[in-house]
């Protein structure tokens, strides 16, 4: 490895999401891979993906990580579990850049859990449509029984910044995850980035022999393994950058995305439509 | 009045939302004015406004009304709270066709409801934000007491499709409504498209002395009112058209629209980004 900065293995990763929960995904990445440069990009402009078409959510995943190519990363992460459920093998028959999504990882984690049990699955209308987690799981182990049901007001009352105890998250959580406790899932995939921030709760709904698979510290550990197989890891003894980069509102931005990155944001820059939308 | 098709009183009423919401809006119109041909254009693509910055709003208004010049309306009406309460200025300052908002109608039924009580204003946070319902309040009496607060969950437990008596929907009114009963408004504002689906929960949380001001009713009430004065109502007497578009998504919007139309939705039309966005 060489220790020049324009090394393959010194240029940044890169993690895109619709919004700020790809920001659980970047806070894994960063606690893991302390020396690495990171630039985060988020769609708040057009969040959310997941109530959205397949064509609209593969036309925007193709933008963002077009976006991110001008910094040159050695990997773009898509942690959208929205786009990686629905859109990588686009993405990988359009771009040449590394691609790690969130799904394969997740799914990973929740078949290590369930053992011989039941696999549970959370999240968007588009991911579970999709199918993408449950076919994931399918391939780690042919007989494993799979329940998928879509909580699409999650993202929202996270996003809205509501507590564990809060009556909603309580009445909302009893509701859909209702079904999984009826058929007795051994782990539970939390298919959505913003879902972390719940996970005491549906912790204390799902009881304690249920395992609560969260895809942020699983995909990190992915990419470090791709960045340690392809000899890639950053060997620079600098301060590592971090950038983020939204397509609207970053004050909005600093105030949620600090529960989901567990820091504060700063290099936070909110980009004009001119230099994101429809490049070619 | 000519008797002639290319009279501009027989040129459609054009309404616009960020999404499904403006329905009500259509509905209103449609049932006042059952002569008019109406073309509706829900931006989908980019749902929901509500949480991003007043830039982003003002840039997406210009391309929806960009967007039904193509039809030559003899009015726009808009449909958005959020864009009635953030860009309604903007977009006189950068169009010549008439535009109506829902804002103003939504106050005037608000004052008249609460006589010399307090009016109380739900929104999404940037509608709220704004101060737009506000002003238009103090605009018509300035002595009256006013609460607004926003309910950023309920538009999308009304798109989720929950019923009324939902132990979700119960929570969330619950809490949010809490205010508005501690401060014995008289009357309180829906100011939100997706509210009025919600309105008998609403009423119930609140109580009868309390009004519930719907401002979709109120907006085809002034539309219906303007196109008297200038003498353009539809004279043909043919079936009128009625045509809906949307940036994303037919079929989400035909299953959940079917609701806030308040029936079948038929010429619906998904548009390409090419026909739409950054028209100049």
């Amino acid at each position: 490895m060489s220790d020049s900065n324009s090394s393959p293995a010194n240029r940044p990763i890169a993690i895109f999401d619709s919004g700020l929960g790809g920001l659980t995904v970047a806070r894994a990445v960063a606690s893991l891979l302390t020396r690495e440069n990171i630039i985060y990009f988020g769609d708040t402009a057009r969040v959310p993906y997941g109530t959205k078409s397949e064509r609209t959510i593969r036309r925007y995943a193709v933008e963002d990580v077009n976006f991110l190519l001008r910094f040159e990363p050695k990997l773009v992460v898509v942690a959208c579990n929205t786009v990686s459920a629905i859109a990588m093998d686009h993405l990988r028959g359009t771009f040449r850049v590394p691609l790690i999504g969130v799904v394969e990882p997740g799914a990973r984690a929740a078949v290590r859990a369930a053992g011989r049990g039941k696999v549970g699955i959370i999240g968007t209308e588009a991911t579970i449509a999709s199918g993408a987690y449950q076919r994931a799981v399918r391939n780690l182990d042919g007989g494993i029984e799979i329940l998928a049901l879509p909580t699409p007001l999650l993202a929202p009352i996270v996003e809205e910044g509501r507590e564990w105890d809060d009556p909603v998250v309580t009445a909302a959580l009893r509701g859909y995850l209702a079904p999984f406790r009826d058929a007795w899932v051994n782990a539970l995939v939390l298919g959505c980035t913003h879902y972390p921030v719940l996970k005491e709760a549906v912790r204390r709904e799902m009881g304690d022999e249920v395992t609560v698979v969260d895809s942020a510290e699983e995909t990190a550990a992915e990419v470090k393994r791709f960045l340690c197989d392809k000899e890639m890891l950053c060997d620079t003894p600098s301060f590592p950058q971090r950038r983020f980069f939204v397509s609207d509102s970053s004050q909005r931005f600093l105030s949620i995305g600090r529960r989901f990155f567990g820091a504060d944001l700063v290099n936070v820059r909110e980009i004009s439509p001119d230099e994101f939308f429809f490049q070619k």
